[in-house]
């Protein structure tokens, strides 16, 4: 049987490494067959193209530049590692998606909604994830608990004005796509893993 | 005014770069404020890109994030160098544009020519071409006559197979858009080069 594919979502800080480390422990001692990736990971390919996206130094990058390479990135990490995965019967758990695109160039830069639907339709049609976990802390909660800004990261050094409407992206996508869900992320890694690990059960991924 | 935007296409071989130097030649005796430049050049983070598409170790690129990444490398250049020079009232010769991911990624990769236009669409809508002049050789006589094809480009060692795919590809666009004029190049470089000063002419670009 195919597998399932899930990704997580949330604003710089907002704690999805953290929270994929622990689900993937809970995995783990249940005995789940899955892998953990993020965009691009694993692939030779897309890892190029990531970074020439986040080196703090191509400040000329026009915003269709960007979120082509994110495309471009996200379509060969499909190919190249989810793919494989998902037809071996894995869960893939993946560290953001096309929702980031979708906040972050389309809502955040103002590329709009269609355009970068239309740029990742290859993603889409074939990819669409069967959860979307969406951790929801606004960036300046998230920033002020991570101690900050990292000011070598492109993304990162945008300011809190671009970061504020990236969280205004996702929540409007939250409104819009049932497979996207909140899990309020104010209280302890713990508690915020705890509410991550039952929405996946009550969902039926595990 | 704002200046024209004429582009080069055909097959490998079929000597674009020639020609565009025989026609830079021209226009610089005629006093014509003009640019040459070809995707991405000139442009740093689209020769970051470039670097990733023609690199021959890159044997795993899907095809959809080949595509991407011509995208990606076009709208970059089409900002940084082909705006402003268009907008200072001069004559921009670009070689290759949308119609070599037309016939590359739509036609010999198969992925067809609405997905290629689609990931375009800021290119096509904001910018297209005045003219476009198709060097008209198949890539068997183009290939005979360069003797054989460059195997540490990643593009030139596809096969001739592939490369008529391309052709044929083009051979239906220019079907298709008025703005495409063929020019036969069987003779020697310089009858080439008169039938393209020719042609510009006659299309009141010069």
């Amino acid at each position: 049987m195919r597998g399932k594919f899930i990704t997580f979502e949330g604003c710089e800080g907002s704690g999805k490494s953290t929270q994929i480390r622990l689900l993937s422990e809970k995995l783990t001692a249940l005995g789940v067959d899955f892998i953990v990736t993020r965009e691009p990971g694993g692939s030779d390919v897309a890892e190029q193209i990531r970074k020439i996206i986040l080196d703090g130094g191509n400040d000329k990058m026009c915003d269709e530049c960007e979120a082509l390479l994110y495309a471009a990135a996200r379509i060969q990490h499909l190919k190249e590692i989810v793919e494989p995965a998902l037809a071996a019967g894995k869960l893939v758990v993946c560290d953001r998606y096309v929702d980031s695109s979708l906040a972050y160039q389309g809502a955040a830069r103002g590329l709009g909604e269609k355009y970068v639907e239309e740029i990742n339709s290859a993603a889409l049609k074939d990819y669409p994830p069967d959860l979307t976990v969406f951790l929801n802390i606004s960036p300046d909660k998230a920033f002020e608990r991570k101690h900050g800004a990292d000011l070598n990261d492109r993304m990162e050094k945008q300011g809190l004005e671009f970061h504020m409407k990236v969280y205004g992206g996702y929540l409007a996508l939250l409104d819009k796509y049932p497979r996207i869900c909140a899990v309020e992320c104010g209280g302890t890694k713990w508690e915020t893993s705890e509410k991550v690990f039952a929405l996946l059960k009550d969902k039926g991924i595990i």
